[in-house]
């Protein structure tokens, strides 16, 4: 059969790094993430392609004290002001998406042991998105401002790459528009103007495996509901 | 020195299957992919993360006659209608992006032995485009048509998944601007609606080895000019 005959260690390899990649909520956050090998997973992801080449988008990390700063900024903001992100949140999803969507916060709080009511517990889960649920490593992502969805593609497929070499590393990460909520406090943080859309923000660091919220896994929808071969 | 440890074999093939993916423009049109195979790939990549696990996108591959009748057409178009895609093209890079987008003409062309003023040669090989440079699978990528920037953000979350999937697998891939250039036209052939954005397209199949475009490698502008830790 063709198909075995396909599986190399590179194919194994791939299947175990994409189904332990994970959203991780959950991070040893006195575990630093080195320099030198953050660098070398933003060197890798970089190879990603891009529109003719042109990577068009910047990348700010935030560590220790300046991280810490942000984020007491970040949690104190959002207890009392609604998001105001630079790329308006899609709402106009499809009836089957939106299903999918409800699921996931109703599989994710049960996990958690929380109460569909218990809006106090339910709020403080919340919060711990703007502390990047305490990681090491915020990573901030910037797209020029008059580039649009073709850029935000090629930003987009970079991540997928950042995702799966972190992965590799057995770093942990965490895609979260969260991070992105209130781009003039970040900005300030990360010393970029208004001529840049704040995108998306990530969370990085070492995942601590004995949290509740890291042994929380999604399914996903049948193959035939995203993809046909015609 | 903490950065060794950090190497492992997944480690490797990660960044082997980094290195040696590239914009695939040329492939063995008659070395099928097996569905189940290809299925496969989809499946993998689908675990990508995406907005509330919406999986906001869906994806159909056109392979044979089809394939084939979608390319015949979309080449003569190509040959005296300009693109009119779903999603307009971003125009406004800044000055250093713009720079590295000419360096990417120049450097292909160049290493096609395609003389700059050689219209007729230039215009050949970029109708090549539209026929995915003969390979055997072209997939295109659909978004509800209300859903805008950070759907885009997941399918290429997703994409990027994919592309290194396929490398790992010893696929190749290109993804194309000039697949997604006439909506209209392909919606045809893969039954879909105004109501989804033809995003973008690929091409996907075996690498034809001896081919001179396989052999072409980019260069990534120095990591401080995309990436900056503070």
């Amino acid at each position: 059969m063709l198909f075995m005959e396909d599986k190399t260690n590179a194919t194994s390899v791939i299947e175990e790094t994409i189904l332990k990649r994970i959203s991780t909520r959950a991070y040893l956050p006195d575990k630093q993430v080195n320099p030198k090998l953050l660098k070398k997973v933003m060197e890798l992801s970089f190879r990603a392609p891009s529109w003719k080449n042109a990577q068009g988008y910047y990348l700010l990390a935030l560590t220790g004290e300046k991280k810490d700063a942000l984020v007491k900024e970040l949690v104190e903001e959002a207890k009392t002001e609604t998001a105001r992100p630079d790329i308006p949140y899609d709402t106009s999803y499809p009836p089957a998406m939106k299903k999918r969507m409800f699921q996931l916060g109703t599989d994710l709080f049960a996990h958690l042991n929380i109460g569909r009511k218990d809006k106090e517990a339910r709020d403080k889960f919340s919060l711990r998105n703007f502390e990047g649920f305490s990681a090491p490593v915020l990573i901030f992502c910037y797209i020029p401002k008059k580039l649009k969805e073709w850029t935000t593609l090629d930003l987009g497929l970079m991540l997928g790459h950042l995702a799966l070499t972190a992965s590799a590393y057995n770093l942990g990460t965490c895609f979260q528009a969260s991070l992105a909520s209130y781009p003039d406090i970040v900005k300030k943080y990360t010393a970029m103007d208004d001529k840049w859309n704040l995108m998306v923000g990530l969370s990085l660091g070492y995942p601590d495996k004995s949290a509740i919220e890291n042994s929380f896994r999604t399914e996903r929808t049948d193959l035939e509901n995203t993809f046909k071969i015609i």
